[in-house]
């Protein structure tokens, strides 16, 4: 089962109040979406995730093919049943970690050969291929196989890239075994090109999928014609199904991509910098292991209220950074993600009053953000 | 405030039940308590620590001394309000982690030269240093500062050293300024020498410390030797304190400890086996890495109620152990010393029914033990 409702849209934006409804619970939109790459969201476990509002997780179908591999997500039954995680979960396709090796690996038409990062052995990958690794594993929302290319791309190239994208999620559609249980996302691409965009959103959307992720986008480009790229892109996907913005978590690009109907999104951001030791607070990136937090005795962020904000201080956190415990890395990234999963409860809370707009004001503010990109037609240009 | 309370004694063996009564709470003994080297017991939280049961844990001197360091720990109001832990801790002197250092230290009669393992910085630790230290961290119970010598040390180098561990002793005595709120246990050494151990802990029972620890054990000589050494010492130590043996948890020697008439242990085994990936079982030890696990989709421990074991399988955790995902340790970590803390509570049921060597037998049966030093004469040779 998967489902989409669109409950509200706010007043002056694009933004939209929604629910998918899947086979392991609803997920309340717009949603921020833990990354769970190796069937954990790094240093949390189920429990936290729950205390902390996780509605939905991600796992990386190119690391859990490798590891633990397709026979064993086959005996346990799927990722829900091998993590023992009840709520919904998204896969990706592996497309995004397999452009990512670059030198090790090489595109043809028909799928793309690479080496494994963690042992050199030889894979080849197609969209077929991922699909039914992401058939075994068995995530309530999966992703079409396709070519992410770089920022940079030219023209003809990202116009070549985006075509093949198109004929492989045809080809990705034909291998699901099981659209009824998991829905198929399509992934549109086009690089930085509003044409292409235009071409592979049209494309896609004539295939009806159940929902549409938009792809490509955060990978080397400032924010502005990342902002650019969405205004061109949302307009053109249905107002019935959900809109997916890959990889994209910083706290203006969630606000900026809600304003422009995005209704999910994923991130490493919130987890990777946590276990550096640096934390997302209401007044801005804190990097937890200066010398400044040393004898700091007060909350690592006064106005939040989870667990590790009511429990510990800065100058305790510091000191577990700098010793590399493990405890440390665990409580900046529950911060992290609790912060990040509050600001889109907030979200959802400003779109019910018409009051995107001034939230993104306040958090700016408070935050220390520039409004890059700032969305002045928002209610005009966006349906 | 501190109190030691005899309830009970076994019928056929030196084992104790009781209760020590300390400013941040009670503690039941036998008592395993967990290490929380540098202010965290790695990879747990707080809640989880409460969760497992743990009554008391530790902090190492040492390891503190260096990081946050004194002025931070002094600023914090001590390592209860830093690390926010509201129940008691005991803190060791350093002795044993700056002895540990081998060449890296210097021993004379007013201290201990040695460099840092973290900086190459150079200290100068003494009895009082160590009790100053000690005095700010705050814990509940703190210890002499002593010196722990090699096991293979020989008669005359064990002799000197012994006397010196006594002179430190009532340095640290006399040192000690906060001895309403912090009791300081002496710590009795003498290497495997009968008459040394003998004369150390009459030296320091003549001291009257309100608890005494057995130092010197567990570094390199046989379980025999060990229960041989505990044999001839802990008759020697008043029935109406606490008597810990330092750096001891393994399930045989917790076991035969407490027939031998200890109250309390510590030990990193526990923690530090399950970051490796070692898992304790009520079937004995499991490598959890191990390829035969790969698909095991069983609990952990079968016979084991904990949040792993209930929620998890050998093939998910072998697969973050494979991974070296943070939560393969977080979950190893919880289980171990939920194992441990839970064989705690069944020795103690144990002496509440007379049947610790009933529990002996069938520990060691299932565990697959063999009864090393088994205690024929427990109930005839200590009181």
């Amino acid at each position: 089962m998967f489902r989409y409702e669109l409950i509200k849209k706010d007043k002056y934006t694009g933004a939209r109040l929604g629910r998918i409804i899947t086979d392991h619970g609803e997920i309340e939109t717009p949603i921020f979406m833990p990354v769970g790459t190796q069937a954990t969201v790094k240093s949390m476990n189920n429990r936290e995730l729950e205390d902390i509002g996780a509605q939905i997780i991600l796992g990386n179908t190119y690391h859990l093919y490798l590891r633990p591999g397709e026979d064993i997500m086959a005996k346990a039954g799927g990722l829900h049943r091998f993590m023992h995680w009840d709520k919904p979960i998204l896969t990706d396709s592996g497309g995004f970690q397999v452009f990512s090796l670059g030198p090790m690996r090489k595109i043809t038409e028909e799928g793309v050969h690479f080496v494994s990062h963690l042992d050199g052995s030889r894979h080849f990958m197609t969209p077929e291929k991922s699909i039914h690794m992401q058939n075994v594993i068995g995530a309530d929302i999966i992703m079409c196989f396709d070519e992410c290319a770089p920022a940079d791309a030219d023209y003809a190239y990202t116009k070549k890239s985006t075509a093949m994208t198109t004929r492989w999620a045809a080809r990705c559609q034909a291998a699901h075994k099981r659209p009824d249980a998991q829905a198929l996302f399509g992934i549109v691409q086009g690089g930085m090109f509003d044409d292409l965009r235009a071409k592979s959103a049209a494309d896609l959307v004539a295939m009806d999928f159940p929902g549409y992720a938009i792809g490509g986008l955060s990978v080397g480009e400032s924010h502005d014609k990342m902002y650019h790229m969405l205004d061109v892109t949302t307009p053109l996907l249905p107002e019935n199904k959900p809109r997916y913005l890959m990889g994209v978590g910083s706290v203006d690009a969630l606000i900026e991509g809600v304003i422009r109907g995005i209704d999910m999104f994923d991130c490493v951001l919130q987890t990777r910098i946590a276990r550096n030791g640096t934390a997302m607070t209401s007044e801005g990136k804190k990097v937890i292991r200066n010398a400044v937090y040393q004898a700091d005795f007060s909350p690592l962020d006064p106005a939040c209220d989870c667990y590790v904000c009511r429990n510990h201080t800065r100058a305790y956190l510091r000191h577990l950074i700098k010793c590399k415990e493990i405890l440390g890395a665990r409580l900046l990234t529950y911060h992290n993600l609790y912060f990040t999963l509050k600001l889109m409860e907030k979200i959802r809370e400003a779109i019910r009053n018409d009051a995107v707009l001034e939230l993104r004001d306040s958090v700016f503010c408070q935050y220390g953000i520039e409004k890059i990109g700032v969305y002045e037609n928002a209610g005009k240009s966006i349906g």
